[in-house]
């Protein structure tokens, strides 16, 4: 069992505040509001901002303006703005608006993929199989998501048996990295290390990203597991809790960069990236958003006592 | 790295709601409601409950009732009620109430302790040898709760050789059990590893407690590192995650019993103990409290969408 050592890789982080935070924020917050997140996060160290969703006006209000958004961002040399598509409809809209990366998302489980985007799991891979053609021929990057990777709000906790051969069929598309997802926060330590066993020996521990949510309050122990067990550095997080849980109204839901930040570096890692900054950027959309925000460091920080 | 085997010891919590959590309340809630939370805490399965404290009521007017919640308290057998003492006349007084098990506390840090209790570290101990010899001599268990033993909110980091010649001092004076507290809940696994390897060396494991708070949102990473790198099966907990941190307003105190018992549970402890009945005997509180329950289980178990 490593111990993560300075001289090991260090964690990577890739904020998906303005995208999968403010998708599931049921205010709407304003392109220039949006931008201005953007810009504030690309000043904090981050490196990677999903910046928003190029997916219908109908089915998510919240990211209608996402063309907006990346044409009023002041783009910082060395940040890469992604954006997530659906379809290649979404893809060429992504390429106009300028963005660096490109985003699928499937799920590992039937009933959630159903519900969430009217497709059985291989009907929402076909979906994106040209998707993946065309951004690699374009020579940009390109994430997929799985979604429901331990748990699914409709059927209860998913077996590896379930996620390894969605990981599989999309390496084999060529996938340059994968973002595993626990959508509801229910994993513990114990599922990632189930699932981390057998997903890594199919997975380039440099391709692997895990995108955890702290419903339960999870959220930090599954990183630190994952960190510190199997050298898995790449993490999705939400400046200031941002989003929430669709499933469990008033839950929190992904977990907050801040608090992430916070711990990843209180274990050792060097990190970069400037929490008063963090949470500052957040604060700012406190007033579009109407409620605090949702992570404990922006908590001890509006104290002033967190140094 | 052993692995915590169901063969193995399995954690004992030390519910700390109606005393630390509560003493921390701005809302002084009545004798009656205390002993309705305490009388509800004990039908989930819940072993000890620290049920008050007979300090000065001009110091903390949030105890001054604790021999009326007692007195008020339906006892249930197996359960043990303990209540912190700060000197021999509160040790007189608990005696009378009925407290099962006595509790006396000093902290790792000089200046903390100073502004806590107005005496020096060895001042406190020598303060609370007489009521540990008279414990002793009632025959009832008595449990010493060191604070501040990770971070002092005004020193700083507290390094492991200022807390272990306390823990010598206190288990040569004969203490049947050590609560070894993360005041302002700013330790990482790391810390709590660092501590513990030293600790452990002096005190057998099934003496010691570790008491975090999660105002930094570690508390739940550092129980399950304790536990299953170090088999401590000892906790300290608050339901509804009352009482806060007096030294951050608004932040998070003491670790939610109820996020406590899932994230042990959900590595696979046997823990017994009914989380929806702990959130819903802290949820009764919320009309005395003024706020809402701050753990992250309460918040999902509103919605009914944790089973």
């Amino acid at each position: 069992m490593g111990y993560a050592l300075s001289a090991e890789p260090q964690p990577r982080i890739v904020e998906v505040g303005p995208r999968d935070g403010l998708q599931n924020e049921s205010a709407v917050v304003s392109a220039e509001k949006k931008a201005a997140f953007v810009d504030a996060l690309a000043k904090t160290g981050l490196k990677e901002i999903e910046t928003g969703a190029f997916v219908s006006p109908q089915a998510v209000p919240q990211m209608a303006d996402t063309a907006e958004v990346f044409a009023k961002i002041q783009r910082r040399p060395g940040v890469v703005y992604s954006a997530l598509v659906p379809n290649q409809k979404g893809l060429e809209r992504a390429m106009q608006a300028g963005a660096d990366k490109i985003s699928v998302f499937t799920a590992a489980s039937e009933t959630f993929n159903q519900k969430n985007i009217r497709a059985s799991i291989s009907e929402s891979i076909e979906r994106f199989r040209p998707v993946i053609r065309e951004t690699k021929a374009a020579r940009l990057p390109l994430r997929a998501y799985i979604s429901t990777a331990f748990h699914c709000p409709y059927e209860g906790p998913v077996k590896p048996v379930a996620v390894l051969p969605i990981v599989k069929t999309l390496m084999g598309l060529g996938v340059d990295e994968l973002s595993i997802g626990d959508t509801i926060g229910k994993a513990s330590p114990r599922d990632v290390r189930s699932l981390l066993k057998p997903l890594l020996d199919i997975v380039p521990v440099e391709k692997l990203f895990l995108h955890f949510h702290d419903t339960y309050g999870m959220a930090i122990a599954n990183a630190l597991t994952a960190w510190r067990e199997f050298g898995v550095t790449g993490f999705d997080s939400s400046t200031g809790g941002l989003g929430g849980c669709p499933y469990a109204p008033g839950a929190s839901g992904n977990i907050a960069t801040e608090d992430l930040v916070f711990a990843l570096s209180a274990e050792g890692a060097d990190m970069g990236i400037d929490i008063e900054k963090l949470t500052a950027a957040a604060r700012a959309l406190v007033p579009s958003l109407g409620h605090p925000l949702d992570s404990r460091l922006s908590r001890v920080a509006s104290t002033g006592r967190h140094s």
